[in-house]
């Protein structure tokens, strides 16, 4: 933090200071007052919308940035800001429904569907509060690698028929990251009866609905979008307590290096 | 009840008794041990299915019935039968959810989708508590009738879209009964952030989830089958201290008889 306003009490000059997806919203409304600003009609993304006096958010691309204290979240001197920065939406997407639905306990069994971003996220917290975790994939390649990486309880190929009816009715929730489309059916029949599938990635077209398996075990299928400021800052609290952080690959910030860099085969003009 | 076995400690000959949709369970899975045996994998239905012995279960249209104390309830003197015997179906079918997901509580706006078996008891305990009731229904027909005699706030025609609109977000659950295909989406667009639609009627063919609008307002869909034999003498005895009965049309029990009710053109052979 390089300045801060005549008014700001929450922060002074060298503090680090993070700012998530949102900086703004009414402030007044239901969900403003129950500390949900991501719910709020009026919330100003950090990217690409405009402030309501019409100047536009440019993001994380920006060098600087002025932001109201409310929307800045204090970063604990522990954490590595490359690591810390993501969790700011992958962290908060997935740790804001794991409290809501209270799937981050101990003994709890937690099933997170895609292992990307939001997925590995959701392992993390869940170990460390000692749930138990399966990981649900379309991709054995990951297994090796994430097992010994994030230390997570079991793997299961989602199109292994098998693997899938040995877990059936086994999970308190699921983490569901994915935002291609895919069936849910065997998402809801893996989960005990009162489970919750939480969708936390949105396919563009809507997916069926299973709707007898949910009233035969009094299932739900919910979704949530980050959260609110109160719990980001609660979240990266959480974090510096356990050193939890992204794994992030740190590439440099010029478009042509990183096209070079994913595409080895060519080469800069 | 007639006739009472020696280790029997409910009951006694005399006591009258309901039995509702389930006569068996398990009693110990985890589901029995949390007084969910309508969740039982080995629930047993009162009508055309199996006791454990291979004999048949006939349900309502026997004159005798032998069921296990656990699975009977006390009816309270002052509740009537004929308005009483349906909601050991109808009546827990929406008790067990609204109280789940805590949607019987003063000051909470209830939308029912649907006002026949179950929707109408719907009303009725959502309307003692001090929560405000929106019928939600295709049948503008129904509206007169059902103000007078059911007392609900508002009633809404789902294919209006300026009532639709007018409604959007204001409420904090739908319970939805109806099972033929419909879809969800304005549904879940009445919902408040947190909002929480319910479904006890399931459609053969899946609906369509609209993810988008769930994720956006952290709102749920849930299923929910009827309830356990704890919550369904809680449910009576709620009932009877409020003088809440279900609204029935009386007929003989004789299939000719009510074969020229329903078609006067008919005459008997």
């Amino acid at each position: 933090m390089t300045k801060v306003g005549r008014n700001v009490t929450k922060f002074k000059v060298g503090d680090i200071a993070g700012v998530g997806c949102v900086v703004g919203s009414c402030r007044s409304c239901d969900n403003c007052t129950q500390d949900l600003e991501n719910y709020c009609p009026k919330m100003v993304w950090t990217y690409n919308k405009h402030h309501e006096d019409g100047s536009r958010t440019f993001g994380g691309y920006s060098d600087k940035t002025v932001v109201d204290e409310h929307f800045v979240v204090r970063i604990p001197k522990n954490l590595p800001l490359q690591g810390t920065a993501p969790m700011l939406c992958a962290g908060i997407t997935v740790y804001s429904p794991m409290r809501y639905f209270g799937l981050m306990e101990p003994g709890k069994h937690l099933g997170v569907v895609g292992l990307g971003g939001l997925g590995h996220m959701a392992v993390k917290f869940a170990k460390v509060v000692g749930a138990k975790v399966t990981v649900i994939s379309t991709s054995p390649n990951k297994k090796k690698e994430a097992v010994e990486q994030l230390g997570f309880d079991e793997f299961l190929i989602s199109h292994d028929q098998e693997q899938l009816q040995a877990a059936m009715g086994t999970m308190d929730g699921i983490i569901d990251t994915v935002s291609a489309a895919h069936p849910l059916l065997h998402l809801v029949g893996l989960l005990k009866t009162n489970g919750k599938l939480i969708l936390v990635g949105a396919p563009i077209q809507p997916p069926e609905l299973p709707v007898f398996p949910l009233i035969l075990g009094r299932k739900l299928v919910a979704g949530s979008a980050i959260g609110g400021m109160k719990e980001t800052q609660e979240m990266i609290d959480f974090a510096a307590k356990h050193n939890i952080t992204a794994d992030v690959e740190v590439i440099p910030m010029d478009i042509n290096t990183y096209i070079i860099q994913q595409n080895p085969q060519l080469t800069r003009n």
